[in-house]
């Protein structure tokens, strides 16, 4: 898939801000942005230790934040960007918002097990359960931010 | 697997909820509780629709209201429950929450394939691909509640 200008620019600062908050030194931490009609919408990041709710990843709360700003759940047109590649709760809850773009840095070949909860499913996986519903496009930016997921990250 | 009894009278509010919801007329509606150490902590329903945020539904409303009371995200030690069959972001949530126990009614063979995002992976490849973290039982008060979930309630 080839990504947008937009896309490519707004990838470039979901890794400026996973590195920026990695720099600050204490987690691990996810980022993720949404782009549409050649804007980037919102900037996120993980939530789920600020808030203690676990569906708080920087990609469900990037949605959550554009559907207040669009007023409509039905995001529809719109490309999901993260830092890493979605886990499957992401998955759904953007298949939910009928986002059918998404791009990522770090694929799950080179991050850490334990940012996954059924690993042996894979993205492929997803893609043919829903009859390819959505595209997707991995590894961008990912040479500037694998280390920050790499295996033994998580532990 | 087999229900405790508190389990059992969770399931049966579950669909009791379900049932007064729907006879409102309105909505298709989802209903979640929370049992832990023989007591319901919680009894909650689908609030997209009233948020706009695709993440909220019965049981992740559940779990972050947990982790409300309980001043922790690590719900281990909980079981789960769901008038419907949860669906892959929920079973993602459920994971990520350390939840290893979860009943629900209607299951996906009697519903409405809309209330799947990936409607092709069933429970038992999300059991698989996670090296059987978790164990479930469902069509507890499918009796009662099936009707709601049918194959066209979506349409």
């Amino acid at each position: 898939m080839k990504l947008t200008a937009i896309e490519a620019e707004a990838m470039r600062r979901v890794a400026d801000h996973a590195l920026d908050l990695h720099a600050d030194g204490k987690d691990i931490v996810f980022t993720a942005a949404i782009v549409k009609d050649g804007t980037i919408l919102v900037q996120a990041r993980n939530e789920v230790g600020a808030t203690n709710d676990v569906s708080r990843h920087a990609e469900v709360v990037a949605m959550a934040r554009v559907a207040d700003i669009l007023g409509t759940r039905d995001l529809s047109g719109c490309t999901l960007l993260a830092s890493c590649q979605p886990c499957e709760m992401c998955l759904g809850a953007m298949r939910w918002a009928g986002i059918d773009r998404v791009v990522f840095g770090a694929q799950q070949e080179y991050v850490d097990d334990a940012f996954f909860r059924f690993p042996q499913l894979r993205i492929t996986d997803f893609h043919r359960a829903c009859n390819g519903a959505f595209a997707w496009q991995g590894g961008v930016e990912e040479h500037r931010i694998a280390h920050i997921y790499a295996p033994g990250a998580a532990t």
